[in-house]
This record gives C-alpha cells, structure tokens and sequence, in this order.
C-alpha cells in the first residue's frame, strides 16, 4: 500500500479512475481481480462486487467501500463522482478496452482524460516490505529448484522436471508460478523454451529459468546445470555466458544508465564471438509484475536509481548445439547492488545438487 | 481451426483485425500470445515478429506470415490493408485498449470499425477435434485429483494437498493449471476459496473444483470427499447437492433453456431450504476458455445445441458449517448430453480413493 498524490495532475484531471489490476494493488492492498478505484482528492474509494465485500474490509482499512451489486458499477461510479464534484475524470488508457471506455463515456456525465503512466513511475523504487517479499519469493524459488533436481534421474522429460520444481514451489509457500522455462541440449538455444516431452540425455546443458509468486510479487532467476560432463564447445560457451553475468553484475548502482550495462555487456559477449547469439535485452524490473521498468536492454531511457529491482540475465543461443543463461534478480543499493538470489552461479553437475540436498536432509 | 466467412459483414467492414488470443488460436491454429490475425476477403494473414517465424510456419501453414520486427507492426499492417485495398476495418472492442485504438486511429488511413461478438458465436459449437481434447483435459484432471489424494494424510494443509494435485496433472500431461480450489471444513462455504494453510482435520467434507489445459482446451470438474463420517447436517446439505446436480445433467439436450436448467435446479435446492446458500450460477460453457458462452444463470438467453459444451455444478454454502459442490462437464448431444468427467460422485472418503489409487498401481 503506497500514498499517491493527484496533486501533479490538477492540471489535467480531479479524480482517476484505477482499473489495472497491479496498480490497484499497488494503491490499495486490494488483491481482487475485479473491482474499481477511484483516487478523488478526499481520499481512495474502491467500488466492488458484493462478494469482495469482506475482502475490502480486510485488505484496504484505509479505502472506502461501495457495493455495485444493486445499481451497477457505472451508476454507483456516477453517484461517487457527482458526491465529490468530479468534472474531469482521469482513467488508464492501457488497462481499459476500447468497449468499457464507450460504455464509461455513454453512462457518464464527466469528462474523461486518457492518462498514460500516471501510477507506473512510483512503482519503480521497491520499499523496503516490498524488497522483503521479492526476497521471500526468490528464497522459495531457489529452494525449490534445488529440491526439484534432487528427484532428476536419466529418463526424465524435461516436463517431468518442470513438475517437480513446481511441486516444491507450491509446497514452500508459492501462491502462484509465473512461468517456468525447463531447455535440454539443443533445445538449450530457445531463449523462451517450454518444458518439453524431450528426455533429459548425459552430459548435456539443462537451463532453468523459474518465477513464481509470493503475496503478488515475483521472483525470476536462471541457472544452468549439467548431467555430466558437456562438450568443449558448451563449456566454453557457458563460461562466456557466466563472465558476461558477473561483469554486468558488478557494473549495477545508482546513477547508471540501463543501456550502458546492457551495451558492455553486448560488447564482451560480442568480442568471445557471441554477439549474434545473445539474442535478447539484458534485464528487466521485477515488482508486482515479473517483467516491468526499467528494461536493461540496448535502446532503454532508463538510469538506475536505489530501490530498483532488475534481473540480470545474459544468454548464449546457438541454434543445433545449445545454449546457457545465467539470471539473477537484484536490488540497487547506495553502493551498488545486493542480489536476492543466491544459488551459486557456476555450472554445477544435477546429480552433485541432488547429493547435498540429500545430506541437508539428514 | 475453424473456417470462418467475412461475408455476413460485409455492409459493415471490409476485413477484421483479430486481437483476441483465444479468437486468433480459434481461426488460425497460432498459439503464441503475441501478434494479430488479418482476415481479409482473400485470406487469412499472421502479422508477428521474428520469434514466431516459424512457430507461425508450423501452427499456421494456411495463413501468410508477415514479418513486424523490421518495419513496426502498424505499418506492416498498412501496407497488407494497401494491397487489399481495404477501406473500412474492423477490430475487436473488447480485445484492444484504447491506448491501442488511439494507435491504429493514428496510423491508419482506414476507417475503424468497432466490433462485437464477430467470431465468439462460432465458438459455441465444438467440433470433434475440439471435443476430444477437452475429453483428454477432463481425463488429466479427474486422474491428478485421484493420484494427488492418494497422498494425503492428516497433518496436511489444504495448500499442500493442492500441490500433490498440480504435480500429478502435470506430470499427466497438464499445459498449465487454470485453478484449483481446495477448500475444507468451514472453508467449504467459500464458493472460490484459494488453498488455504489451513489443517484439513476429520470428519470433515473436502470440496476439489479444477481446471487444467490442454493442447488450449479447458476442463472443469468440482467432486466432494470427506476424511471420516461427517455429521447428519453435512452429510444432507451434501445429498442434496447431489441429487441437484443430477437433476440438472438430465435436463441437459438440444433446445433447452439454459435459464429453464438453472432455474429447475435453484427451485429445487430452494424446497430443500438451501435457496439462499445456492449463491452463483449453475453452469456455463467450456473450451479455449475456462468460463465462455453459454451461461446457465438465471437471466441466460441461451438455448442449448448440440456440440455445446457446459457445466452442471451446484453448490450449497452455510456460512460457519460448511459446503459442498459436485461439477461436471457435458457436451449436448442429439439425444440429452454426455460427461467427459466421469469419477463418482457421490461423497467418497478419500482413504478410500487411495486405498483404490494403490491397488490398481500394483
Ligand atoms: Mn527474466
Ligand atoms: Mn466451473
């Protein structure tokens, strides 16, 4: 829960009608996926169904509550606005369809402003409740790779794996998986791969690339394993891969324009003779959205600044032979960056993962 | 995929741009979340970036694929409109924002037509292809619920028992989890309710209501188990769900009014004395979508046909006590309707499940 002014905005509207899902979170506590809120200058009222009711109550103290049940949303919405002498009414020009703003302009007599990126900019610094669950959510994440790979043996589909991160996400308290990215040998070169029917085979490459939920934010971190010992080719190409993330890792504090990093980064892969195969942009934030401002790719406006939370994330792709990525998902600091994943970044053999998660358990 | 004919609107536009996922899936075969469908009098058109290249060639052979990343999808999209020439184009009201439609209105010389409802009653009926695949997530389903009870035992929270069910339906074959509801004890009066932490204890009803996906098809299906001899007003409330749910499935064939089903059901919980704690509707369809046309509620003004897919699922909720809910999924046929979901559904002690569930593994 954040306060927000309108105050910047008088110029352009009195009151802002809230529909996208984060930034009604954001604003309120209110974790429902339907529902409206509107921020007037006397205070945040949130108008709902009968059955968020309690649920209101709860999440949003702070918030005032109107039932739609009986009149329907667009005529309470009305009521609250000629209550608070609305005559501009700002709404969310990405978060509404084209057919709720028709409806919204026939029901109402206000006028209504399109706004652009009122609410996103202040969602950019992480306080510090919000730092503690990303924390939280990539602690479960991490935990639950290492106890998925325990349960590896040769045979199993790269689905079969999948499943068993997801079950231990699940157990440790996830409330949600974002996505999980599960690659073997030459399927290692799809960036965005899906866990497939693929069998995992010996000394080959396996690329985890895993997020999940934890009361609404999200982790997002990538390791590469291995089931033996891989190729020249494939060391070398992950030994690349694992310098270019620890090189754009170093370079993360306050002051630093996102593209920079993303570009030294770029260039020292492109100098091994990756550059063609780092396909992708560097980072991304990580907040209530598992990818949101500020992007760390090579045509961002972005500078960082203490409070941000982004990934790092370099990839090598080569199409028929594989690929690795390395992620993490960190915080800007004072003095630099703390990461908020910690699973040791070298390339570590599955089976040697198993073994201590095993002698752990002991 | 699905033939579809622009010829009906013809007085109204000229060619339609496809932006909603599940309409883009429906008419083309493509499965990625990105990119728009072009439907044109001579052809069917995928506007996509390179990282669909060949996904597009693969999913989509019968449509021309177009490449965005070079020139920016708005101009690609004036330039197919051009050699078409095209003068009036639809879109879809509900699937773009209005931050989009400002775009197109911006980028486009054409006119903009908006629409509504174009390719979603084509969806109603589903075909065999699309039948056999929701059979298929139906069976997943109703397997992962049977496996995941198999592992519990008391001590385990509702949360956790959830987790067993989304391993055994991924490792069934599950492309995702659309929901899983796992409710107990007084929890079972949330019609919604998330897994909980709470201890599921004994004597107690367990209300099961999930959805997975495959190959993009939904299933859906609610059971209620106990862990023990529950008490006389529990074991009521949940005969009279059951006897509810089997008097709307016979209701179910061609040329029934979907309301008429609801209401018979409602009336007939209601001289049991559960009307008020009967709270939702009492079906609605299934396919690409976990919840679409038709609805089964008591203002619906669908008629039932053949091919329909929908469900049946009472529930009764007393706050304090407890409730209970049985769901199926049935496709109308010629003669009434058949289930794709087909474990019992009587009350079943889950013990009893897993007694069963470890006989036939042996
Ligand atoms: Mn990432
Ligand atoms: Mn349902």
């Amino acid at each position: 829960m954040q306060t927000f002014s309108l105050a910047p905005y008088q110029q352009e509207f009195d009151a802002l009608l809230v529909s996208d899902t984060h930034h009604k979170r954001y604003l309120s506590g209110f974790t429902g996926s339907g529902g409206y809120l509107l921020l007037t200058p006397s205070g945040s009222e949130l108008l709902v169904a009968g059955k968020y009711w309690q649920q209101v109550a709860e999440q949003s103290p702070q918030c005032q509550r109107f039932c739609t049940d009986q009149d329907g949303w667009l005529n309470v919405l009305q009521q609250r606005l000629d209550v608070h002498s609305i005559e501009r009414l700002g709404f969310e020009a990405h978060a509404l369809s084209y057919q709720q703003v028709m409806q919204l302009t026939q029901a109402l007599s206000q006028q209504l402003v399109a706004t652009d990126h009122v609410v996103t900019p202040s969602r950019r610094w992480k306080s510090a409740p919000e730092i503690a669950l990303i924390r939280k959510a990539c602690e479960i994440t991490e935990a639950a790779i290492e106890q998925g790979l325990a349960h590896f043996r040769f045979g199993m589909s790269e689905r079969e794996l999948a499943a068993h991160l997801e079950f231990y996400a699940r157990m440790l308290g996830a409330e949600s998986i974002d996505f999980l990215i599960v690659v073997s040998g030459e399927r290692g070169a799809l960036p965005h791969g899906r866990p497939s029917e693929r069998i995992i085979g010996r000394n080959e490459l396996v690329t985890i690339d895993f997020g999940v939920v934890y009361q609404g934010y999200h982790s997002d971190v990538t390791r590469t394993f291995c089931t033996g010992e891989v190729a020249p080719q494939l060391q070398q190409l992950f030994d690349a891969v694992y310098c270019a993330q620890k090189l754009g890792v170093e370079m993360l504090a306050p002051g630093i324009a996102a593209n920079r990093v993303d570009h030294t980064v770029r260039e020292y892969l492109g100098s091994l003779g990756y550059g063609e195969a780092f396909c992708h942009g560097l980072g991304h934030g990580v907040g209530l959205q598992g990818h949101e401002y500020p992007l760390l790719t090579p045509d961002s406006l972005a500078t960082l600044e203490v409070g941000m939370v982004v990934t790092v994330e370099p990839g090598v792709y080569l199409s028929g032979l594989g690929g690795a990525r390395v992620e993490d998902t960190l915080v800007i600091t004072p003095s630099g960056c703390e990461s908020l994943t910690k699973l040791p970044r070298q390339l570590r053999n599955i089976f040697e993962v198993a073994d201590m998660v095993k002698n752990r358990q002991e």
